[in-house]
């Protein structure tokens, strides 16, 4: 292979650049920072990313660098621009400790107005026992080089709005969970995928709160169109990732009172599973 | 049947006391409470009994009554005794809010000390609508008449210590989940249930809350011995639950880096998925 692009590297990748957050001088804990247009999907900025920034934050302000148990509520949309992240160490131990933050933006008179409040436990995946004792297996899907990318699909997708997310991601959909795209989704509500970043930055505990809410949403393969918004999104990471694409398997199994789950698992090229997660979310009307 | 028991009503029940919060006089958002010490199991006061009165406090602080997706960290282990419940309306909607609270107790000194932290979206069960599209299914076990109480089990458990919770409720473990009890664990993580309180009390979402923690833990079936300490619980309340028993489902799939999650389902009789839960918890050493 002649030529290969340069890959980025953990800490000097566009995701890195976009979920930089900046210690705000003689305010310990709190953090400003820019919310990246680049990220935006639809009319929304990704809940993913938002979820990595401010996970970014609490790796700063917590004494461990790895979330375990990550929890978002999405409480008013946010826009690209500038953003606040104050955190507060609620507990530090040994092996873990436990953190909450915020992120805001501003109004029109520059008040600040809270975007999603987190609470998590970090602790340091590296220092984890290895035993590993699991039934959950890998998805069964293609390739990669048998899936399929947005470019691949018709033209104009069953939401209008800002595709820019997808320029920044590596998505290749199994073709089982396409139908959507063509008017003939499966109804088994699962969307299926290999998952990286564009620039090829390997993956960490970060990138993987990314790959929990990168796909579109299973209401698609549902046969329900228009927007699903993220009302609570939890993040379990179990491993740190090897370097490689990742598998990303997601599934709604219950869509009752106008609410639906999310449930992902995320596995890593070693056939590990990395991450699991889920969310509720409101289900489309369409 | 002649001369059943009268039946608890919600409002009149042990579970009703024993989770009741005092607002404090001229702190708007604080309320007083007493632990029970008859939730206890092991050493440790149950979790979901922990979570339902800091959920009941939330349903006082906030505008809407049903906790729709909740969160609680465990930080330090609650005991018997006063405590008090600090509350916080993030953010009110008119169809759904967000709060958040901590529950503390004291220290010799009188100072206090944060027992758990809970972030949580409240909604209206009742004004949810009415649509469902589920693939998900009730769990295969047997009548509640073929299922086994701690009763039925040899003397003593893995793990020695307070019985008092299983006082309060009404379990019934199906026999293929209960090997473990005789030193013969499926090895598979399941745990599978009839739950009810045992003063007969119908269930609510503040009791499901109590639900998706009430059974052993599935590290037992296993084959592991001791303490699951919860890390972090979500539940999702996704119906309100019709009168009579529910079934509770519990398994793990992921045993890793020392921490396993428990995802629950929650059915009622009418074959209807009321709540799914999944909680991080620390894998017992045994």
């Amino acid at each position: 292979m002649a030529d290969a692009p340069a890959l980025a590297a953990i800490g000097d990748s566009e995701f890195d650049r976009d979920t930089a957050v900046v210690p705000r001088p003689g305010e310990p804990g709190v953090y400003d920072c820019a919310l990246s247009g680049g990220w935006t999907i639809i009319a929304a900025v990704n809940g993913g990313y938002l979820l990595a920034l401010v996970g970014r934050a609490l790796r700063d302000a917590l004494p461990h660098g790895d979330p375990l148990t990550i929890t978002a509520h999405y409480l008013t949309p946010s826009q690209a621009g500038p953003a606040v992240v104050r955190t507060e160490a609620v507990r530090t131990g040994r092996s873990m400790s436990t953190g909450q933050a915020s992120l805001y933006q501003f109004d029109a008179e520059g008040r600040e107005v809270e975007r999603m409040r987190v609470v998590a436990a970090y602790g340091e995946l590296d220092a984890l026992p290895g035993e590993v004792r699991t039934t959950a297996r890998p998805p069964r899907m293609p390739a990669y080089e048998q899936c399929l990318s947005s470019a691949d699909g018709p033209e104009g997708g069953p939401v209008s709005g800002s595709q820019d997310f997808l320029d920044r991601i590596d998505l290749r959909l199994d073709p089982a969970t396409c139908g959507w795209a063509v008017g003939a989704p499966s109804g088994r509500g699962e969307m299926r995928g290999w998952f990286g970043l564009a620039d090829g930055r390997p993956h960490d505990a970060l990138s993987l709160l990314l790959a929990v809410d990168a796909l579109p949403p299973t209401a698609f393969d549902l046969g329900l169109k228009g927007w699903t918004p993220t009302l609570e999104l939890t993040v379990h990471v179990r491993r740190r990732p090897a370097p490689g694409r990742l598998r990303v398997a997601i599934t709604t199994r219950n869509l009752a009172g106008g609410l639906l789950e999310e449930d992902a698992e995320v596995w890593d090229c070693e056939d590990r599973l990395v991450a699991q997660s889920r969310q509720l979310a409101r289900a489309p009307r369409g």
